[in-house]
């Protein structure tokens, strides 16, 4: 077991995105902080997420999702989207039409909208590799971090030995 | 082809990181920024490595890895550790030693020493894949920022449509 890890983990640094999914009529979207860059060329971004959730199966669905990245005004968002269970969930919030079938959040700083390449393994969460084959800015600002975010969805408690 | 795709890619928040590998006597460490935390139990992170460079090879040779915090005051480091084909690249900074055979940046803020687990293909990159056996603090101070380090390393240029 690693001593202290919630304090140590949270020196790897993370910005707050919300990833939304899309197929046919069902939508859903999550707040997620395990988000990077893994290549140029072809951009490509991964991230981590719970595969026993909803969303992961809309996006193994669909094949498609958008990253909408957080600003420093939008932790009600990440809050919001943080939550399972919520009825109306997408509905609180403005979204847009991308070029995949997955919805783009109208208020974040800037979204990218990907193809999933693949999934694999990583212990209680999957990754997602996806090629990013659109995205834009939409509004001004400066990102979100993680650590700024003061535990807000409980994770310090998920470390088990 | 994205536009303004440096730009758009950087609105993702990495840290910087010195991530060292070592295979017998041979040792080598490189600066990355393309790092995240994927699993809670066990603890995992996974990076985004350039499967081309001399420390992919030594990386899956060992099957071991340190990935090592850098600090705000730790721009000189990034720098080091980011070019390639540099005489005694090591022997620059204390090093000391891990539970793995991967050496520990004595001067980070923290270091977590990793087991890797398994690589994915990422476009022009691989995705390593890590269980942290061991993690500790080393040094205080806030985390530096890639997007503070103002494209040292000119990856402005490697987006290609």
């Amino acid at each position: 077991m690693i001593e202290n890890a919630s304090a140590l983990f949270n020196r790897i640094t993370h910005g707050v995105y919300v990833i939304a999914v899309a197929n046919g009529s069902e939508q859903n979207a999550f707040t997620a902080a395990w988000v990077m860059q893994v290549s140029f060329a072809p951009p490509m971004i991964a991230f981590s997420i719970n595969h026993g959730h909803y969303s992961y199966k809309l996006l193994q669905a669909s094949g498609a999702c958008t990253v909408n990245v957080l600003g420093q005004d939008h932790l009600a968002i990440a809050v919001h989207f943080g939550r399972s269970g919520v009825k109306k969930k997408m509905s609180t919030y403005r979204w847009q039409a991308g070029k995949t079938v997955a919805p783009v959040l109208s208020d974040s700083l800037a979204y990218f909208d990907c193809k999933l390449s693949h999934t694999t393994d990583a212990g209680d969460h999957k990754i997602a590799v996806c090629e990013v084959i659109d995205a834009a800015e939409l509004n001004t600002g400066w990102p979100l971090l993680y650590s700024q975010t003061d535990n807000m969805d409980g994770s310090s408690n998920l470390y088990k030995s």
